[in-house]
């Protein structure tokens, strides 16, 4: 079945202690449709300016990726800077410019109506409602976020949470959002806010999932060098909701092993700046590293 | 078979934002050897002053450890007083008197120095040098360290390193050994300087081993609520070598589900102060737990 992904498309300029790397393929919706183009047809819905480099659009493509719902507008692509510190960890926001963002309102094609897997990747949460508010009954719904919109747009993410089957968020985000710093405590109170299924991201630490058949510890794929975690989130959830829709049998069971192969696709995100790397595997080098993990965390 | 632990036999004062514990048994000697005594009898080797209260003889005979390698020498048991912040996570050390531990010697009973299994918990270097030369070549000795040692005695830390099968360090201090801030790499570093098997902690992130048969990601029993950490490193290798000392098979194998034990245990002894939670376990508690865990990592 088939995946719509609405988010950011954006170009990244990422700077780390050894390179510079201007305007890479960026942005919440291209990492997570990449990642789920490994499981399942993905549509994309975003919108870029028209100094869109012609080669990412030719990336979507060569995954799969429908396009049907990626606005090209006159004016420029949203465009990010940020530098990361020595150890990789902490991440600064050097420039954000906004471009055709500005003022983009997702109109889905028709035919993305239907869609049953829907993600709402990382964007305003208004944005992710528009989106909602044009699906027919999806099978399942799953919203990301971030710490900006809970400081700024804390009312559209709590009336999201009501919308949606599960939430994924970062341990640092799911405290912040419950102001409890217990982070199986911080799972347990977010379900109270609307979501089934609560997904919180550790990072280099994995990842948890909490739903009504209990907790889920999800390791993280171990990597002895990271090149560049930009993205790494998006292409977990990216990764997880491509498995489940590529996916037979019970949703359950299924998502334990969506978590590991979101992972697993992250660790990869990480191992080059941007997509570079991403872009590069194909479906038998997530396999290998899933099963690697069944080896890592057997007893 | 039995184990032979040597390490610290403390008093603990510990102040929570929510409590003051004064004079707690504590000490790293005492809680591996309780979290070890479940699965294996033990033999502990420590000192303690004359005010050491009969009720914590009583709490280890209890547990069946052997004490005739415990001096109870003239003068003041070694006291530690420490305080917790909020979050649990940051502990500032306010008082430490040695007492009786400046001047000790380990001195092995004879019946002591054939002991298969041997865990040399955190102490000053030297004395766990002390205790290797007077040992009959062991079957397994597994050492533990922390920062201070490193920064005080770094010297007979790595010497110590040349002669011990495993060590375990947290991941601090297996940074600050190597000098390398991604922990898989700062544990095949580990390797050069002298153990087969190294062990490093990540609280409650879990923990990881690396060895000949390649790596194992340990998970952390999930808590949603922590009293007391003070111990639960100590917990967790003194569980570890127990489980060890008690199996049959190969210890590769072996090691992995004595990680598991060790994490348990570990988890209970974060539930209470001091000791108290763990002293009132019992194996089959442990058994659920490790049951439960393994269904929490399943995919």
């Amino acid at each position: 079945m088939s995946v719509l992904v609405v988010g950011s498309t954006a170009l990244d300029s990422i700077i780390t202690p050894k390179r510079q790397n201007p305007r890479l393929l960026g942005g919440s919706a291209s990492h997570a449709g990449v990642a789920a183009s490994f499981f399942a047809p993905v549509r994309l819905v975003g919108v870029v300016g028209d100094d869109f480099p012609r080669r990412y659009l030719a990336l979507y493509r060569r995954h799969g990726i429908d396009l049907a719902g990626l606005q090209i507008a006159p004016g420029k692509t949203f465009h990010w800077e940020g530098q990361y510190e020595v150890n990789m960890n902490n991440r600064r926001t050097l420039k954000t410019e906004l471009g055709v963002f500005e003022s983009f309102f997702p109109a889905l094609p028709s035919a993305y109506r239907q869609t049953p897997y829907v993600l709402l990747a990382n964007i305003a949460p208004l944005l992710q409602h528009h989106v909602l508010d044009q699906m027919q009954r999806p099978k399942f719904v799953i919203a990301d976020t971030m710490d900006l919109w809970l400081n700024t747009a804390l009312a559209e993410v709590l009336r999201l949470l009501r919308r949606v089957d599960a939430v994924v968020l970062n341990d640092s985000e799911a405290r912040q959002l419950t102001r409890e710093d217990n982070v199986i405590t911080a799972a347990s109170r977010i379900h109270r806010l609307g979501p089934k299924y609560v997904l919180v991201k550790k990072g280099e630490h994995g990842s948890l999932l909490s739903g009504p058949g209990g907790m889920f510890l999800c390791p993280a794929y171990p990597l002895d060098r990271v090149v560049d975690p930009t993205g790494a989130g998006d292409s977990f959830v990216g990764g997880l909701i491509g498995y489940l829709a590529g996916a037979r049998g019970r949703l359950e069971a299924n998502l334990r092993r969506a978590m590991v192969y979101g992972s697993v696709v992250a660790a990869f995100c990480c191992e080059g700046f941007g997509l570079t790397r991403t872009a590069k595997v194909t479906r038998r080098d997530i396999e290998a590293r899933a099963m690697r993990l069944k080896d890592l965390v057997r007893f």
